[in-house]
């Protein structure tokens, strides 16, 4: 396999691959991080071209492993060298990642893919093999998908140790804005609320501490991921503020806060007691495989190992 | 001292007093907490005007721990039974509490407190010697309060190994109100609009979960808090999706949401480097003294061993 970009997520991955077994090389654009990697005995390059054209050869998965804004001119060179190849992404928006692949015309190889893990670091340095044991690597079900390609996908997720959870690209923007997004933009407004209020730093404690933990995270990070998930971040906002606006209106009015704080104690219920039970009974490629995988993955379904795939040797 | 109320608060309170050396006897209305209490080694009784009697006879610091609704009427048996005692609490919000006290016309004798500690639990088995250790402890400073009496009330929190942060009861109301009431509306609203997306709770992770943490408190205690608070909530309330609304038509109309995420991030990093600064050099009685502490407070000053009184022995 070939994994394009080994910054944190892309070079966790090479090591996780290689400490599963795979045989796995890879490339940089910056010498100094390519450098880093071959010290520590990794097979990488940053000859763009070469490490595709190997791909190539190899008929080898390719993993795309840089940011959004780099995405698209790395897919002009994928679509001019390796057209052919198995091609995911993990990227944290998968929508905006589906169209850039559709443009390029790659679609019929690719499977999105989203490992939920990462940490405050960046960098070559900062990767860990551990990085993905034990997290959510979401494989993308959509229409499009290749049987085949998905197969290949999951495996590399199992392989890392991270449980697989399957979705569509719109289901799984529409889950990131309201867990991911949101809550940012949620952790930014209370910090600036109570930065205006002249005693409340010297007061704050947990509900403060935890409610905006996430506005420590650097600007740029948080900006990316909500601008580049937008129309699904837009709708979430909306609804929390007029929640938000329902709730101060009861007060105003009835002195009352008893509808937002009983129901949002019963959806915090529900989510501490939502379970993740195993998926293994799905055959993937046979008829409506990918719309019950989905199903099952919304339901709260994981994989933790290899499903088998109609065709195929059992 | 006199503790009425021997939940959570008072009873961890009658445990760190009594640890500290201090003379103390308490009442619950509960004849299984008495019963626990005493079980425990404690001086306690179920009859309130026995325990008020014995506070009057040794002119013992009463503090008031149960919750704001029962106020009133432990303020009117204090009026009766012990009106010239020293009196503090140990009540979330500050104005309302003085509101009743100075109906009671308690108010000469009363120096209100918050000592920002707890847990999920409650009643006397919940209570814990250790509880209040290394947390801020508010004291009130408002334009009525006694140098003797404020300094007795320092002393307690003191002894209990607290931080006494010295603060008048509004602005201690409109810090509460950001860094707590509102966090736990944030939480709520988050918690409600997740679960509405049908793949959000497969998918949450780190900054869901911090983001929801306070959710999982009992609804009737936050919306007692909220509620107490209203006055105050308000506001902050309306700034916070202003803020929202703000940074949503920025999404809709530019795509970006640099303002809020901006401004956030500076004042989460303000918060982060917010220092504590001990106050040492007021003299407690002398002119402005009041002003001085809550200008200290303000500025993130804490108290940690007692400061001189005016007219006091040094």
């Amino acid at each position: 396999m070939c994994v394009v970009g080994l910054g944190l997520i892309g070079g966790s991955l090479m090591r996780a691959a290689a400490g599963a077994g795979r045989e796995v090389f890879g490339y940089n654009r910056s010498v100094e991080a390519v450098a880093a990697a071959k010290f520590d005995g990794f097979d990488a390059t940053e000859n763009l071209d070469e490490a595709l054209r190997r791909a190539a050869d190899l008929n080898a998965l390719i993993v795309l492993a840089v940011p959004m804004p780099a995405l698209p001119q790395m897919l002009d060179h994928v679509r001019q060298t390796a057209p052919q190849c198995p091609l995911t992404d993990v990227t944290s928006v998968k929508g905006a990642v589906l169209d850039e692949v559709r443009r390029a015309d790659l679609l019929p190889n690719f499977v999105g893919g989203h490992p939920m893990a990462g940490t405050a670091h960046s960098g070559w340095s900062a990767g860990d093999a551990a990085l993905f044991t034990g997290a959510a690597w979401v494989v993308s079900v959509d229409d499009h998908v290749d049987a085949q390609v998905w197969s290949l996908v999951t495996q590399l997720a199992l392989d890392c140790h991270a449980v697989v959870v399957p979705a569509r690209s719109d289901e799984h923007d529409a889950a990131a804005a309201a867990i991911s997004h949101l809550p940012h933009l949620f952790a930014e407004a209370l910090a600036v609320t109570a930065g205006e209020v002249p005693l409340a730093f010297a007061l704050a404690a947990g509900s403060f501490r935890d409610g905006t933990r996430v506005a420590a995270t650097a600007p740029d990070l948080v900006r990316a991921m909500c601008e580049a998930n937008a129309d699904q971040l837009l709708p979430a906002l909306e609804q929390s503020i007029e929640l938000l606006t329902r709730a101060k209106k009861a007060l105003a009015d009835t002195g009352s806060v008893a509808d937002l704080v009983e129901t949002g104690h019963a959806a915090r219920m529900r989510y501490d007691s939502f379970s993740r039970p195993e998926i293994m009974t799905t055959v993937v490629g046979t008829d409506n495989w990918r719309a019950e995988l989905a199903a099952a993955g919304r339901a709260g379904g994981v994989i933790r190992s290899a499903l088998p795939v109609l065709g195929n040797p059992g």
